[in-house]
């Protein structure tokens, strides 16, 4: 069988986009390990299958799956390519686009300079919902990390966040704390920990130890909890460009009870056509 | 620029292959590593180039390139795909291909399964070619791993290899010696370290931590100087069927003197077309 294919990222978080309404496409397990295996495959962090949608109100329906055959949420790097995707493929021609993901219906807008905005959602401070063990609703809280005290800010945006300042981003013992915050037992859930510096209020340097992956090029939702987190500590003014070691997002954030809007780069690398077993 | 390129790999080892005949080539260092990039770009373990040959009594010339854009010494993996990639592009029709790489010229043979069979050269047992640092030039010779004597055989197959037979190839401390090995004081330019699992006379398991690289899923000369270590030991008869974490090689040897032949699959993933800045 055929497959015809496009390669693309995100500041670097990459994707094997697949377009299942011109293409007859029902993956095994077994083609989605061979298409996600850098070696003897295509190669990519994830694979994205673009599907008709299911439901009028809705223009496409999305999917998103790890090398393992996982179904994974939606994320943001992945949203921004399959809005290139189905422009690019001329599946569509409008600017704003509603899709149906595993995480229910968001919407996108490309941008007339090939950068996409994605509403990320609105931010949850409760720290049942995050979920964060804590008797306080503060926005900046202490936590004992091995003995050293940190001062966090707990939020989730569909996944948990736990946010500090840092001096220099470089510096940050990322490798060191990353993996002690991710599984910090008041994080029942585990957690992202994300090391913020501040430029200026509408600049951050960031780093993200992502939880199951470590440090990663870029995290979009640790972008948006950076962003929100400095906002009600009065650190930042959105809207706030955040440099990460990936490229650059800009992050918009209108206060408590909006959704956040992250705007960034999908790059189409190239396309071909694979022969699947 | 347009650059059309093959996605190809022997054995899990992957090329980024790149037609400079019918294409005009000339890669910038950030090129090559944009194209061995596995986020941004293609991602490959090396880029391979396939020239026209700059001598009459040759068919083309190839020379291969590390991510960092050095250029390395050719490997029977690469040759191979070297090989496929000719054929397939129709660049030429012969069988038998004679070849300039960095290494000198090498004579390789497109087999009817679609497998190719590289002539690796002489293996070198002279502890000063190697060079291991010895007084003896006995097959099997003791070797202090960080107090743990092992039984190794030195050989050159144009880079040096230790080897040394184990009882099971997946229980062997790959990961505990290899490095140890590698950087031995006996050995001043290094070595490659393999551990090879006597299957029958004909048949071996391998896994080689390779100098500068770790334990890597096939290595062409390990596999070659495992099976003529095993022949010169009287544990092996020619020819030798290899079984690595990458796939299987087979390996012929008439014995001191004769050079040694490597038969392997080499297979193309996809073809595409990238735009380089």
């Amino acid at each position: 069988m055929k497959l015809r294919f496009s390669k693309m990222h995100g500041l670097g978080n990459d994707f094997v986009v697949i377009d299942a309404i011109r293409q007859q496409v029902d993956l095994t397990p077994q083609q989605v390990r061979f298409l996600a295996d850098r070696h003897f495959g295509v190669g990519c962090d994830q694979l994205l299958v673009v599907e008709r949608a299911q439901r009028p109100d809705v223009d496409f329906r999305y999917r998103i799956f790890n090398a393992d055959g996982g179904e994974v949420e939606q994320c943001g790097n992945g949203a921004r390519c399959f809005v290139r995707f189905v422009i690019e493929q001329g599946l569509t021609d409008k600017q704003e686009i509603r899709v149906e993901t595993k995480s229910g219906v968001i919407t996108l807008s490309a941008q007339d300079d090939g950068q996409v905005t994605v509403n990320m959602g609105v931010p949850v401070f409760e720290p049942a919902r995050i979920p964060f063990q804590s008797d306080s609703d503060a926005f900046v809280q202490p936590l004992d990390v091995a003995g050293t005290p940190v001062a966090i800010t707990a939020v989730s945006m569909g996944n948990p966040h736990a946010v500090q300042v840092v001096a220099d981003a470089d510096a940050a013992p990322v490798g060191v704390q990353g993996p002690l915050i991710e599984s910090h037992p008041r994080f029942p859930a585990r957690v992202n920990a994300g090391f913020m510096q501040v430029v200026d209020p509408h600049h951050i340097r960031l780093r993200v130890y992502e939880r199951g992956a470590g440090e990663t090029l870029a995290c979009g939702t640790g972008a948006c909890a950076a962003v929100v987190a400095g906002i009600v500590r009065n650190l930042l003014e959105s809207p706030v460009r955040v440099s990460t070691r990936g490229g650059e997002l800009n992050i918009a954030w209108a206060g408590e009870g909006a959704p956040v809007f992250i705007t960034g780069p999908a790059v189409t690398v190239f396309e071909a056509d694979i022969h699947l077993e």
